[in-house]
């Protein structure tokens, strides 16, 4: 039918199709060099590119030329500080993960160094950590036990960690950093707190000075264990009982002490490269996830060589190391001499540390983990991230720790597909005294024009969620035809702003769509489709079937247009004057 | 700061609150039920309800008292039709299905007369497919030999059909129907055709007479099973390529015929429930997918009692159906009484079917299936779609069924988590003689504003593009401050209209880019957030931190808005000017 008389002020543009093998160039770089790395290289020589490359993959090369000996002294201090706590937890995580106690300080020593090189994060502080520390424990305690085949043992924990660094460094490589953030917020809370519960509840074997416990890390084994224990030791209870009560109450106490000096309450965070891009964040530098990835598989690497296990960049020990003022990686180097120095000098005091005290370290440092004021801010703004988060918490606590996170990710996974299957649409309404149109929802204050049928749509149109679409609108036309009596409906605007993007099936649903309208004698008018989605209509021709006067920059002038056609094909202008009506701005 | 001077014409509204458990009701219905099938039960006396219940459980009893004798005249004829479809439609496939023939003739008669009860699409033909069949002898070919021990291989195909129904049924009653939805049509069309590609190979053991043939359904093992029998042939050369030669030329004649004549030119669709769909929308009435999946489940559990296997809707057979001009699922009535005369009186006749013709049917049915146009259509408007669905055909046509069909769902799926994880920025200008803001790489003619960066995004924010987000953004800032020399940008306006969702990892990283934009000295002012992010943002009290006065209805008023405070803070009056004279409309 066409629209001779109501002049657009802008046509919808088309942007000029790309050739394919541009654009695909240009996707997988948005994919996979979002930060796009290599960005100061472009336009340097050759011999500037070779430094510039070095100083990229090791950045010592960058700042040690300008190193200070102001730098020195704040890194010295520094180092000295997050040695300290080093130390202490080096040993309990180690018996956590039930290896030797000096593997836990091997950990501390080489794997900093190798950061100190190639890692990017001037704050970032190395170590072993609790819940990795549990997994190794619980994962490999099931193989071989690690009382009975200790010499086994380590070596499999030792493999582990060179796996796991080449997988890091894979990743990395391969610029795949971007699955970690298919971890939800909410999942880590859940995690990482039932995580920290089942370290504490692990951690009643040293307190009550049980012998035999379970290797199972959930709960009904844990307490199974603690219960029949107590019951046998019933011939002399009174000892049980002045044995577990003294190192209770200094784990009770210590515990209290930890959290009332706030000491670990930085909340909950993905330790490793998360931490080092949020400390990045205060001073202000950028940090690339990927290449980290790939310094800290290195580390890995290199560690498991020389009998290290599983190091990253704990939450905790950076933020000692960013408060103790540090201002490089060189903070690390300290560090790893100070726990050399330990190791040379120290270890014989070691083999008298009491189970009960490394305990406790453990328990007051999984406290701050357990992160409650972050779950009920969940569930405050967010139910379904609650239920994500507790999701990941039950099944940690009562399952296993891999139970936990394959809950967790399949829960965060299947949410986000559902919304994407099953998006929202809107009926847009005209706020009054403006060309503005709005959710009816959302804005009561907006008035239904007559004739006109405004649907909105929130998300992009995929094979997901074109069947649903298509379902939707016309059951949405169904009620407006069925209110109106049928007679008045002569136009459906569906206003794409918000459709960032279509792929065949949804192009294929909106052809449907036409269709439906079409026999139903209605008129079927688009506002402001986005590049990707025009070019893709453009091409499939749907845009000739609609006819290109049909589509309009703003769903104003789409109502506009409407407007002048209905009062132009009726006799009484009653229609064009009450939407004048609103209009008269 | 605040804003006293600018007055907003309308506030953003904040919709209260939900309820909990309302708001979780009401997306269980929008999952499950956004058709909303019990709509007609609403404001019934209890006596209507269980008639209406009935009929919506057994749509027969709806249809059948006003069924008249016009409709039999037309379903007769119909029915008649499709009968002669299926006699050998039936042998072929149970043939393809390694089964006796006489297993695809039962499955042309029990299961048609339990749809007519349960079904309600007035057009489907049921019926054996070829794709199904294939699926049949190539995963349970691999348990036992359909030859060596035939009984075991029907009972185990009967045994297979009813857990196909089991299922089907289950997924219908649990309304889990849309997990249908997440196979695009690019995946379709590529596994159709390759499972097409697979049966006419399958075809050449008919065609070219050979006796020992490779269960293996890959190109590599039939060409080599192809090859290695003409070899073993070569005593006779003359008399296996005359043997060979007529039965090959009448499948060329006769798919070429079928080909010119456009008998299977219907394209390619999913069979089932899809197909029952399509026809309805012609007709004009609804389907309901999840009602359909538990008729065709009771229809295969009961075939499966009764020596029947694996039945659905096939296209052909149903398009074949709605052009004989069939009313009701009557049809399918008469079909299957037609199917009972053929077996009673005809059934010896078939012993003497020679091979090539059942070869011929099937090839010249399959050939419908290999859809390269829609192929050809997919790359010219969606490279992406086109390599999925090549993908699907190479997995099919190189490796196995399952093989293509896991390589083509996992592909989509990425695809869509991809895009979710990638989702694209913008950067907003004005176009000239307008309050309208759009991205200036679609419209060119868009003008910046001075002082003010305008972002967009057109995807909901959630923890799988947070991270990316909050990079990109903070990476466009660093450009535009590069650009303007620092010094003028004062205002950062993230436009939200296009962000239907958000959760808690998206408000985290809000809060993250305001900290980021506060730390430069800029002003964070949002422009229409959608009522569920509007509704997160306060109860995470962010909007308190930006203040609510900094939240305007449209990219326009804010934009006034912060030109109004540079005007009143500057000096110089340039910058209003400038804007001013852009929209001097």
């Amino acid at each position: 039918m066409g629209n001779p008389y109501y002049e657009c002020p802008l046509p919808v543009t088309i942007p000029p199709a790309k050739p394919f093998l541009e654009s695909i160039k240009l996707g997988i770089k948005e994919t996979l060099f979002p930060d796009d790395p290599f960005r100061q290289f472009k336009n340097q020589p050759a011999s500037r590119k070779f430094i510039l490359g070095m100083q990229y993959f090791v950045p010592i090369l960058e700042w040690a030329p300008r190193y200070t000996f102001e730098f020195f002294k704040a890194d010295l201090i520094a180092g000295i500080t997050i040695a300290s706590l080093a130390v202490p937890q080096g040993i309990s995580y180690a018996s956590l993960a039930s290896l030797p106690p000096i593997i836990g300080l091997y950990s501390s020593f080489v794997p900093p160094l190798v950061y100190a090189m190639l890692g990017s994060s001037k704050d970032l502080a190395v170590g072993t950590v609790a819940v990795a520390s549990l997994l190794i424990s619980s994962m490999l305690g099931k193989e071989v036990n690690p009382n009975e085949n200790a010499r086994l043992y380590v070596q499999l924990a030792l493999t582990a960690t060179f796996f796991a660094g080449v997988f890091q460094a894979a990743l990395g490589l391969l610029r795949l950093g971007f699955i970690v953030d298919f971890l939800s917020h909410a999942t880590i809370v859940g995690f990482m707190g039932g995580a920290a519960t089942v370290v504490c509840l692990q951690q009643l074997k040293g307190i009550l000075g049980l012998v035999r416990f379970t290797h199972g890390t959930d709960l009904v084994s844990v307490l199974r264990s603690v219960f029949s224990q107590t019951h046998q030791s019933k011939r002399k209870p009174c000892f049980f009982w002045i044995n577990a009560m003294a190192p209770m109450m200094s784990v009770i106490v210590g515990s209290v002490l930890v959290y009332l000096t706030n000491a670990e309450k930085y909340g909950v965070q993905v330790e490793g490269v998360a931490v080092g891009r949020s400390f990045a964040m205060f001073k202000n530098y950028h940090i690339d996830g990927n290449k980290e990835m790939i310094a800290f598989g290195m580390m890995n690497i290199a560690g498991s060589c020389v009998s290290c296990y599983l190091t990253t960049g704990p939450f905790s020990r950076t933020a000692v190391n960013f408060n103790a003022g540090c201002k490089t990686a060189g903070s690390n180097i300290v560090m790893a001499a100070a726990v050399m120095v330990t190791l040379l000098f120290l270890t014989p005091l070691f083999h008298y540390t009491p189970i009960v005290v490394l305990s406790s370290i453990i328990i007051a440092a999984m406290l701050g983990l357990i992160d409650y004021e972050a779950a009920i801010g969940l569930w405050k703004v967010d139910k379904c991230d609650f239920i994500v988060c507790v999701s990941a918490y039950i099944g940690v606590v009562f399952g296993s720790v891999e139970i936990g996170l394959v809950i967790a990710v399949t829960i965060s996974l299947l949410r986000m597909l559902l919304s994407v299957a099953r998006p929202r649409t809107f009926l847009l309404g005209n706020i009054p005294n403006s060309m503005i149109f709005r959710s009816i929802d959302q804005y009561p204050i907006a008035n239904n024009i007559p004739g006109v049928l405004i649907l909105q749509i929130d998300a992009p149109v995929y094979f997901a969620n074109a069947n649903y679409l298509r379902e939707r609108w016309i059951y949405e036309e169904d009620e407006k035809l069925k209110s109106t009596g049928g007679s008045s409906l002569q136009y459906v605007i569906l206003d794409l702003s918000a459709v960032g993007s279509t792929d065949t099936s949804g192009i294929s649903m909106f052809k449907e769509v036409k269709k439906n309208i079409d026999r139903r004698g209605l008129k079927l008018v688009l506002a402001n489709p986005r590049s990707e989605v025009i070019k893709k209509l453009v091409k499939s021709k749907f845009i000739e079937s609609i006819g290109q006067e049909w589509i309009y920059l703003t769903v104003g002038e789409a109502v506009a247009a409407c407007n002048f056609m209905l009062h132009a094909s009726k006799s009484n202008n009653q229609v064009a004057d009450e939407f004048d009506a609103h209009n008269n701005a």
